[in-house]
């Protein structure tokens, strides 16, 4: 089962570590306690709607951005694709040979 | 503040209305009680990251369509543009005069 609180504590991370801050940092700023933070990044707590909202101001990233990571992660587990890939290998090849090398 | 437990209520109820099927048959399918769904989709509960996983299944919606669906209307509130139309308006106008009357 696809649980949501798990892509959701790996987002929050993801954007802590990108910016360079602590757990402590982000904590305080969003006036949450450390341990609950860190269980939330682990996916072992719901984060509330108003503690999301809280830690994403205190990240300086919009709740949207985040959900739609959040949206994007859980659909390659579901084995879906965002874009599919309707370009010919073969006409790739020929306009950008290097692609091809991938 | 922006609470995601409304906008996912809303795009609960809104893909339940869409597949034509009443709470009761959601929840039921779902195995979660009748009361406890309709407070989800009023957004006046946080629905677990189980229960959201089994709602989404029993509409047999993706939880990375809920979610980026959820994102995209959080993106609407905070008024992020998802596609910014960067194409002249007399451009538009040359090409589709039908276009520059909306």
């Amino acid at each position: 089962m696809i649980l949501v609180r798990q892509e959701i504590g790996d987002v929050l991370r993801d954007f802590r570590l990108q910016k360079g801050r602590t757990l402590r940092q982000v904590a305080s700023k969003a006036s949450v306690a450390l341990g609950y933070l860190s269980e939330v990044e682990r996916g072992q707590k719901e984060a509330s709607s108003e503690i999301l909202a809280s830690v994403a101001d205190a990240l300086d990233v919009p709740i949207s951005i985040i959900m739609r990571e959040v949206g994007d992660r859980i659909s390659v587990l579901e084995g879906i694709q965002v874009f599919p890939d309707v370009v010919p290998d073969d006409l790739v090849a020929s306009v950008e040979p290097e692609l091809s090398l991938r």
